[in-house]
């Protein structure tokens, strides 16, 4: 059987990982649209803050560690249509030529493409002109030309989402002053405002200007660099000066080639899949960025993230092979550290679980991550929100100091939402304690506690006192 | 209604405070057998160290901060007998004096005391010649007392478990030269010998004087200090002149208040209770060192572990009252810091599940903590215990790096292990990653994708390959 995967990223390899470590006999070929298979898109601020010392370091596997499990590789090589009927792949070649690849089974990873926001003058500049998005290897590498080019002064960040974030830490650390710009009230939007806003603090505190409930409204061209207009969302204008622009607003599905070959798409446009991976057309398959996700309190939803790209990916991978998995779905759980502060979260906020039906009710304590008695004990701002109606866990947000175990001390959460634990239950689970590095009821549970303690204190209580009539 | 709780440590002072949170109109006396109500008995090594400034610090809460929950304590007091008919303690006070307290219920938390090996000398020998035990507030005054008159150069250690580890390095941390002799093959017993090795490498590393498969079988005072005699469990004889002597080779419950009011013992000696904490006998509960402890998987065992007494006491406090809750179990949870080491612990070893009906099987993996292309990642040696027949998660022992989150990522796997997950299924469990704290998939799910690799790969394969047939 000759299974073809379209995409170099987490999905398309990780589905080809495992339909060779499931069946050595299958003829795997990936096709990757440029040079960089199985790169760590995740990793690539590290490489602008010249952390990751070549860019070569950041592939999960190097091309001969891919090749060394039995699949091929076609690189520079552009998917352009699919014949779902006749089972066959049009391919454009590096050399311009086209061919058709014949397939028993396809896995579709094109992934996702950046966002392109309605700015002024954004569409006739770009890398030339310091007018960068980042989201492949080769806007990388333009963007590193662009520094070692240009040698910024002043570089202005539109949004302050994850790799907003971290950019403006990356470029910070490579000396250049950051203005960061963001069009909602608060940096990481993916928090509650009470915690974004910690997140706030801490790039101001390392010297990043932040405007929030701010838009960029326009890009141009100066006799020394750039000149980029905005306006608050009260309608005061706004402007810089600067070196240098990165747009990181997000990104969108890549489902041009799925929608052709007939793929129906869903929530943001993603192509909708079952939690089998099928795209619904025989034989193809379809994983990572350019699909839905299936989340385990939302149901369908889009919620791009490469932990999720590798899960169904494998998903794929093994189904693609005759194998009957499902992916059992997302939490959203995620992770990002902007300079010396750690924001986690999974399941859901308020918001988001009152439109899913659920009764929110939220509560924010901020227990030490270790006895204070042990020195460097900080404390970490978690938000638990649990169901009003039945006591279930519904997600949890943390934010603290690197060092203080946040974006482990998510999965605990993550693994108990996992298994729809109530608030209260949490404080059955045996987690470990060390006073350097905890405290007898971890501060997971001093948290869930707490949440315990303003919501159900009333009830407790009247039920002993019930008993004792 | 009167609530007592006997016992100032975990077990008791969790009882008393999810007494008085319950119900503020009981009225509850904690009677504590010295005046350290509430003392952190797992920080002492810290304090030893000169981590923690002053011994006040090691109070969990200030003895204001216990008496504005509306307790109760009675300092100095000891509690003498039950007369369980009755429903009266008999307790001695500070002054000689005797008394008699009603109560309506009975907590019992006296805890465990030192186990006393049978070395030559040690029963004639104590504080004042520069012998010690450690277990109790009064026993940390005697020794940092000793420290200060003596001002050792050179301290045995008899045993390297959890404290005996952390005194090594309390010890060393004070400039003093350590020798640490432990009975057993290799240090930290509680995980498996490839995994100890790399905590003696680590003592070793920091100027320890490891001595395993070795007892001490004489102490005796000379002219300058002591000496000590010793053995290999071959047979070679060992000795060392030294300044200060610290034996730390475990504890036992501390039964007889319980006992001789006609409580029953089960493993190793401690007050049998059920889930409730009930002791069997009429109003009279029981929590911490001094009961049995309820494991997930052995069943009833004995365990001490702070983080158990302190579980015990909530349900005991609360089914005092009235309440109905039952204690959910241990699976022995434990992590120690040892210098820069840090090893944990979950569930059961090889030896334990074998013992306990398992099919053990077991794989060690070395994933890093985070991406290796971001600066600092360290490798976390894992190693899965799961079920043969069935793929049940049985258990999981870490070592890496302080900083590499070990503490919290042995909590993922008692999580995971509370609800009986199998080791496969640890692949679907949305974990965060970002590239300076983890990976794509973490190091917890690359371990046990090790251990299914190794275990479950062929019948995966046959069975994807039967499918296709």
């Amino acid at each position: 059987m000759r299974l073809i995967a379209i995409g170099g990223s987490d999905a398309g390899i990780s589905a080809a990982l495992r339909a060779r470590e499931l069946d050595p006999s299958v003829e795997v070929t990936v096709v990757v649209a440029d040079a960089y298979p199985n790169f760590s898109i995740c990793g690539i601020p590290y490489y602008i803050s010249g952390e990751v010392t070549h860019w070569r370091n950041l592939a999960h596997r190097t091309h001969a560690d891919l090749e060394a499990t039995g699949m091929k590789l076609r690189l520079d090589t552009w998917a352009s249509s699919i014949d779902v009927g006749g089972q066959r792949l049009a391919v454009r070649n590096p050399d311009g030529s086209s061919d058709f690849l014949e397939y028993g089974e396809l896995i579709v990873g094109t992934g996702a493409v950046p966002v392109r926001p309605p700015i002024e003058g954004l569409d006739s500049l770009d890398a030339v002109d310091g007018v960068h998005l980042l989201h492949s290897m080769g806007d990388t590498f333009a963007l590193t030309e662009s520094l070692d080019r240009i040698q910024p002064k002043r570089a202005l960040i539109v949004g302050a989402g994850y790799v907003g974030l971290e950019m403006a830490e990356g470029l910070t650390m490579r000396g250049i002053e950051v203005i960061q710009v963001e069009m909602l009230p608060e940096v990481l939007h993916t928090v509650e405002v009470e915690l974004g806003a910690l997140v706030h603090d801490e790039l101001v505190k390392n010297g990043v200007d932040v405007h929030t409930n701010s838009t960029v409204t326009k890009i141009s061209k100066t006799a020394t660099g750039l000149h980029v207009d905005g306006a608050t969302t009260d309608g005061e204008t706004l402007a810089w000066d600067v070196d240098l622009v990165l747009v990181v607003v997000g990104v969108r599905p890549d489902t041009e080639l799925l929608v052709e070959a007939g793929a129906k798409t869903g929530p943001r446009g993603a192509v909708l899949v079952d939690e089998t991976m099928s795209t619904g057309l025989p034989h193809v398959w379809a994983a990572g960025d350019c699909v839905v996700t299936h989340h385990r309190l939302l149901g369908t939803t889009y919620l791009p993230l490469g932990t999720t790209a590798h899960k169904q990916g494998r998903v794929a991978g093994e189904n693609a092979l005759g194998g009957s998995v499902r992916y059992s779905g997302s939490l959203g759980t995620q992770v990002v550290k902007v300079f010396d502060l750690v924001a986690a979260r999974t399941g859901l906020r308020d918001h988001e679980a009152f439109a899913a039906g659920f009764a929110p009710i939220s509560t924010t304590a901020t227990p030490d991550d270790h006895k204070a008695y042990y020195p460097g004990a900080t404390p970490i701002s978690i938000r638990i929100t649990g169901d009003a109606n039945t006591g279930r866990l519904l997600g949890a947000q943390l934010i603290g100091t690197r060092g203080a175990e946040i974006s482990k001390r998510v999965d605990t959460y993550a693994t108990a939402l996992f298994h729809e634990m109530t608030v209260s239950a949490m404080t059955e689970l045996d987690l470990s304690y060390t006073p350097p590095l905890g405290s007898p009821w971890d501060a997971v549970q001093m948290a869930t506690q707490a949440w315990v303690k303003e919501h159900q204190l009333d009830t407790e209580r009247a039920t002993i006192q019930k008993d004792n009539r």
